[in-house]
């Protein structure tokens, strides 16, 4: 007689209501950043919560740590079941593995929700398998991805996540034909621009942009500079003027000469950077579209015509009607007069990169 | 010592009540055709409702006739209050003037929204209160001039009210480099536009878009040919071929030779088109946008990409962004994968024409 291999335990509602707590708790982290926001929820046997943590950006404990250190006393860690939104890393960063610092705290039981692709971080479901915890993965699996997305790929693509934005008129005009453009849309739509950017590790920008609008490339609110400013990336070949604005922000310009967009983004990531806001001009906007690197596009659309030469979007290599982009709408909403629509690569379209 | 004139009777929520429901009642009517929508409540001095009726289309009463009609017994009208979404009529069209049926009746108050514009058919308020009755306007005028704002604005402009319609990708595309279209927008928006056509009384393509694409010019269901079909109308220089699958509308092809715009829809509305649907192609769209003839622009945004030259607007006039033709978005709804945005021009705008 064999004996069946010990059944996992199920998720019971104590253990799904954690995971849904452990989302909340990660979205109050930082999304920007080389670290996914993470959300961790200790229970006991009895499924009462015991503690609960996030991770609150770089130099931070990891969520699992965070909430170990919330016990009120360490030995309740002992036999609990540890609710975490992504799977407990397995590397030496900033701070030691959490799959490590779980083990040692007798949790006895992990429930994830997605795994970590990272291949430095990924592993630690495996570990802790090994050290005999009970581990199961996928529970909430569709929403915990959703709210790291950019994190989860990047680090599945190994280059940042590339958001694309523009601003246009409804006919997808950038600009009227002598070249002005301010404005087009209205504060609500910049101010939603300025939040995003915020939320970016970087803003990239050609320098047909830089010496036309002499952008200062930072995150600003109604009280000045908003707490998290992406670093500023100038694209092309031709040189940023001294008296650039530019040159004023809090972090150090990085140039690119050319547009080598996957050398420059290889570089961008081993620099930590694991997303960018493309701002345009449409040169560089159509570069990132043409090359397939666009994982989120912002179209900020307002009510008004203006027809002409001067589109928000080149050239894309599209002869046929075969070869068009689809995207799919994954939000629309109206910001003041203007109409905000985000949109991604449909998974389901074939793609010509 | 003078007689102050005699107050007009208070709004009491029975009439407002009458005119909510007027309104219901006007839109049971099509939206085609040389009459407006039109509903009419018949109260009685208590306030009861003591008929109902609205207009069916042209050669069938008008809503204040329907309403009478609908009297369980004439007499019941002596003293009734008459509330109405339109100032009844004043002129002998096919049917008698609302204005006279109402007095004959015996009406003693009439309550209308908005006032009539028509040359002809205006002053029906007017030769109502000569004849003694209690005569008010205004009541949820806006709500009533929105149910029948193609209309007014015909009989306001005398020209038919302008719908240029497009399909585009997010970036403004209507084809791609080699022409080709199909399909750009789903199932769900092309069943949009069918809906519309049959709201029209004709809709107008260029030639160019006749020759490339051969439309039937129909407005169709799935289940064929819907009630009403809008007059088909050809614009442009080049002839039309014997073989146009246009030639089998059920109704009769118009075609105007050359871009004389302003007169084309004036000889449109004496031949009692108070609706027109523009559908292309861009160089139909973009002289209509330019000639400021545009009273409601539908955009049916795609959620793809396409790029290059083939814009769905094509030059407009504008050099400076000064001169950017401001708009109001209107409604902003999904359609399956697809994104409807309905715009109209900005009245606070400055406008160029």
């Amino acid at each position: 007689m064999t004996t069946a291999p010990r059944e996992a335990d199920a998720i019971t509602a104590p253990v799904r209501d954690a995971m849904i707590r452990a989302l909340e708790l990660a979205r109050r982290g930082p999304r920007h950043g080389v670290n996914p926001q993470v959300g961790c929820v200790l229970l006991s046997p009895e499924g009462d919560v015991l503690a609960e943590g996030w991770h609150e950006g770089a130099g931070t404990p990891h969520a699992e740590v965070a909430a170990l250190r919330a016990l009120v006393r360490p030995e309740l860690a002992r036999g609990a079941t540890a609710v975490v939104s992504l799977e407990p890393c397995n590397h030496h960063g900033r701070t030691g593995p959490c799959s490590v610092a779980l083990i040692e705290a007798g949790v006895s039981r992990v429930v994830y929700a997605v795994p970590d692709p990272g291949v430095r971080s990924g592993g630690g479901g495996e570990r802790m398998r090994e050290a005999g915890l009970d581990v199961q993965q996928g529970l909430l699996a569709h929403e915990a991805a959703e709210t790291i997305r950019p994190w989860l790929t990047a680090m599945r693509l190994g280059r940042p996540f590339v958001t694309v934005k523009w601003a246009s008129s409804l006919d997808g005009r950038a600009a009227a034909a002598d070249g002005s453009s301010r404005w087009i849309t209205g504060a609500q739509a910049r101010a939603d621009v300025h939040r995003r950017r915020a939320d970016a590790d970087a803003i990239l920008v050609g320098t047909g942009t830089l010496l036309a609008d002499d952008p200062e490339l930072t995150a600003r609110g109604d009280d000045g500079l908003l707490p998290h400013q992406p670093a500023p990336v100038v694209v092309g070949r031709r040189a940023v003027p001294a008296t650039a604005r530019v040159h004023a922000h809090p972090l150090p310009l990085r140039t690119f000469d050319g547009l080598d967009l996957h050398a420059m983004l290889r570089e961008l990531f081993d620099e930590e950077v694991r997303s960018v806001l493309v701002e345009g001009g449409p040169t560089l906007a159509s570069a990132f579209l043409a090359a397939g690197l666009a994982d989120e596009l912002l179209v900020y659309l307002a009510p008004t015509l203006i027809g002409g030469p001067m589109t928000a979007v080149g050239d894309l290599g599209v002869e046929s009607i075969g070869e068009q982009r689809r995207l799919v709408f994954t939000d629309l909403r109206r910001l003041g007069d203007d109409v905000l629509l985000v949109a991604r690569p449909d998974a389901s379209a074939p793609t010509k990169e």
